[in-house]
């Protein structure tokens, strides 16, 4: 007995409005609840889903949450909350971080308003959150063990006539190519706003990257000397990311310094050859925010790419410390960030090998 | 038994570090107990407190919270938060909304090494938050009867080296200018937006002020046209908003919208000439940002002056929606911005007139 006029619905919105199923009016990123049928509309598209990545805030929060008194994950809980997040949501956003991932996944149907592009039997990556995207997970995860942010899923998802995603390039390590394009805003918003100070004329341009030798900070690192930086300083908070980050040799300085505290790290930029006319902040713990407006030079710009970033203790930071800086929220999407990324990943050594050390961290898998 | 060594402590910093009673080094904004203590470092200004002012956020929770089943609020309840807040914390931060407000007074005593040019007897208001300056209540806030955000009290505060503070100016009602002075970051930061989209020369600026007929929302509508703005929008929630926003004749299109349904929010500003360049979110309520993002035009900019902006709801907002915008955390400094603030209100009448009739709405006292 199935409802017919549930199953072809007449109009859909680029937006993913349709699929709301809340009582506000709210898009799908900020909706309890998404409706995760796989009939598509005319401009969306189905893709089989082979891997789940949860993004790393998410991941933290549930397994510290599954974390038994001895410092054992229970792994069989953490995917049954996964389970039960995306059979209840409709879509895998965590409830507490508010974020989700990416997917990876082969084309299954294109309806026949897709402006996206794609084709059938594609393999592809998502560029939008997995918090905004339709998800029906259809084989009980069981294949993830639940100790790791890689979740090996059979299943669909639905992507909107303003979703985005990547064609998975052949001449990389599919692994590799997701691990860059997962962060892929970064280097792309960083390389704009570099080549903005530049292109003031204000002479040479120094950028600080806080946690530079992570993912979004290493690309952030090549992106900002791609777009003429005079001068790179990668802070880290331990040797051994010091060591990582001087070895793949992208940043002019490397400094040790604990970005929570706010003297610890102007100091730092500072005895750097800082301050910074660009500070980008690519650590995903709270309390950045004081250190990185004051290791800013006057008229310089701050972007906070770390979900951790407190929206009021940045505004109110800047204004009680009377620091004349420009302060970015961290916009995931830029036209082409997705080969730029990929672009930089071949070009610069140093960004590889961090790359690809951290997936063989990983045992392979991530 | 006095600990002169605490009494005559050696160095302080800008920033007010020396006054955090934290254990962990975080600025003042950040710390959870300042040392409120009379006796200045070399480079501080003691001011002679006689009214708070504290920020609409943070009094609509106390109010929210003092709030009788019968709809009146208890005011006696609510002073008494407030003093044991400023008590515990040696500041008044609103422990939920982490905001503050301002304050109105005179300098009292000048360090002699401060660098913020003040004298003694000058009648001043501080441009930085509350939540990050040392305050003493001498008086029990006995004159105050809790019911609105203008506190009279005896008292003293404490300016660092870093500090910002305006002095009141003489042709201008105190309260006039204490009105204006309160958010005068958000016009600075909008004409300068402004101006850079139109020295980019791309032709026509369309600026969009969501929350026109508020108070940083007038200013900003004001300075959106003073920086040469081609066509600017105030979009607010009620037709007496409207009303009075049309009266004032700051925008060439007055609009309705509520600002939390996102498609009502981008059908309103694109139906009044949209989409905007520059989108200015003044009103201070959440789940703002997903609307204001699509109101804005690609390559646009969006700046986020309310307190209840989510960091992750506007980052995620934006890549789910494949959106190039730029988004600003509102900065509540920029150099010379209370000058600024006051300059648009000499010479702009329909940002005087609303000004003046919020001021006679809350009884004269505001």
């Amino acid at each position: 007995m199935e409802d017919k006029s549930r199953m072809t619905p007449a109009s859909s919105d680029p937006t993913g409005l349709h699929r709301v199923l809340d009582d506000r009016v709210v898009l799908p990123q900020a909706a309890h609840r998404l409706d995760a049928r796989r009939e598509l509309w005319p401009d969306e598209v189905r893709i089989r889903v082979e891997k789940l990545n949860l993004d790393a805030a998410s991941y933290r929060q549930l397994e510290a949450k599954h974390r038994a008194d001895d410092g054992r994950v229970d792994g069989a809980s953490l995917r049954a909350e996964v389970l039960d997040i995306v059979a209840t949501r409709g879509k895998m956003q965590n409830p507490v971080t508010g974020s989700g991932g990416m997917l990876v996944g082969t084309v299954e149907e294109v309806g026949e308003r897709s402006p996206l592009g794609l084709r059938v039997g594609e393999r592809i990556a998502t560029l939008v959150s997995l918090s905004l995207t339709p998800l029906a997970i259809e084989d009980g995860l069981q294949r993830w063990d639940g100790l790791g942010e890689q979740v090996p899923c059979d299943g669909y998802a639905v992507l909107f006539g303003r979703s985005i995603a990547a064609v998975i390039p052949e001449d990389l390590d599919p692994d590799l190519s997701l691990s860059v394009m997962d962060v892929c805003g970064a280097p792309a918003l960083t390389a704009r706003v570099v080549a903005d100070h530049v292109a003031r004329g204000e002479g040479d341009v120094t950028v600080a990257v806080i946690g530079g030798a992570g993912k979004s900070g290493s690309m952030s690192l090549a992106a900002a000397r791609d777009a003429a930086a005079a001068r790179t300083i990668g802070v880290v908070p331990f040797e051994a990311e010091a060591a990582l980050l001087r070895d793949a040799a992208l940043a002019d300085e490397v400094v040790l310094a604990d970005a929570r505290d706010p003297i610890a790290l102007r100091d730092a930029v500072h005895g750097a050859g800082g301050p910074a006319d660009v500070t980008v902040v690519c650590v995903d713990v709270p309390g950045c925010e004081g250190g990185a407006i004051l290791a800013t030079a006057d008229r310089g710009t701050v972007i906070f790419f770390s979900m951790a970033t407190s929206f009021t203790a940045a505004a109110l930071g800047a204004e009680g410390l009377a620091a004349d800086v420009t302060m970015l929220v961290g916009n995931g999407y830029a036209p082409g960030h997705a080969s730029y990324a990929l672009e930089l990943l071949r070009k610069v050594p140093g960004v590889r090998s961090l790359f690809e050390r951290r997936l063989a961290a990983h045992g392979g898998e991530a």
